[in-house]
């Protein structure tokens, strides 16, 4: 199986929470839609949350054509990708050995814009179906003008590492005799009820795309 | 007021959407404990989830003392940190106009080792109180050597930007008329039911500070 450990994402601390085979990352990586890209610029580094598609080993990452983070990753300069789902909080009877279970996944890469018209169409649709499945089919999709306005960059994952940590937390031995209480606060992201847009037309249902996700919730 | 604009954290897309008010920027910050913090180390950017606390204007990390981003940090090197709340998908009429609503801040600063007892132990309260209020009361704090196997470190806040999106979709106006649902689709993060540790003693109850979070939720 494919790893995408290298000497640079090779998980330094705890080292038994390192992941690097494909199943796992992609596991976590399809789980979410949303990645903190970091880059940096003259030695000062910069952070940006925003959404994410992925196709095999690509990651495919879109915004303005006028985004300054596109326009600099554009280019080729390196950046950190970072898909983190928390799922809870590990209360030790410490506050030392209190953590908390969660999946990331971090991915070093380069991007390289997508221009061809109908690759950029897919990464887009790919990017909308990261965020709710069956959209892309429900609404207009970009024409030409939008498509022009809007920069899609794509990043071959080769290095990249995952850390994930479940179970309840481990105390250190004396520690069992506290009357403390230990556990685990498991963290839950859902769907609430849709909110039509007030210029919502009548006889508009709420389509199968919100009700899916609704169900399906977050994972 | 205090305000946190400086050029590197003018928003450049959507100004209209930055905010650098100490009063918008400590209410995202005080409303999470999750951040995302990237540096950078000979063009290469890292990024890295954990946890924080806050004091006024300064934050707090902590983690091993072994923690290679700490100790890369510790010495000033230039950090950004990210908080990102995500409030909910945003779906117009058309993929291209479709968003999410959020709040996120994004903090420009460098880190100083806090090296002083009474400072590190009242930062690292300070984390836990962020992540868990009242834990710190119920379970047994660190001891010195504990202390001597932990890092802290504070950046105090002067470069920061805020973006807030709220509200429904903005559509092109001739997408109203489009047989398509519009609307916004909440997100919300719930604590579930606390699991006990398999190892805790009988007569034990789940405390305060477990179900207050469940009461409060995340916001």
């Amino acid at each position: 199986m494919k790893s995408f450990k290298t000497p640079k994402t090779k998980v330094q601390r705890l080292p038994s929470r390192g992941h690097y085979d494909e199943e796992t990352i992609f596991r976590i990586l399809d789980a979410g839609f949303l990645c903190h890209v970091a880059f940096e610029i003259d030695h000062q580094p910069y952070i940006i949350p925003t959404a994410y598609g992925r196709n095999q080993n690509t990651l495919f990452l879109h915004g303005s054509a006028k985004n300054r983070m596109l326009k600099h990753l554009k280019n080729g300069a390196p950046a950190a990708i970072s898909i983190t789902h928390l799922d809870g909080l590990v209360l030790a009877r410490s506050t030392f050995n209190s953590s908390m279970n969660y999946r990331s996944v971090v991915i070093l890469a380069t991007g390289k814009e997508v221009t061809q018209k109908d690759e950029k169409i897919e990464a887009l649709r790919l990017i909308t179906e990261q965020i709710i499945p069956q959209r892309w089919e429900e609404a207009r999709i970009p024409d030409d003008d939008e498509l022009k306005a809007t920069m899609v960059l794509s990043f071959q994952i080769d290095e990249a590492s995952a850390k994930i940590r479940t179970g309840p937390p481990g105390d250190k031995a004396s520690d069992y005799a506290l009357d403390i209480w230990a556990g685990v606060l498991p963290l839950n992201i859902q769907y609430a009820e849709p909110v039509n847009d007030p210029k919502l037309r009548a006889g508009i249902a709420v389509p199968k795309s919100v009700l899916q996700a609704i169900q399906n919730g977050i994972t």
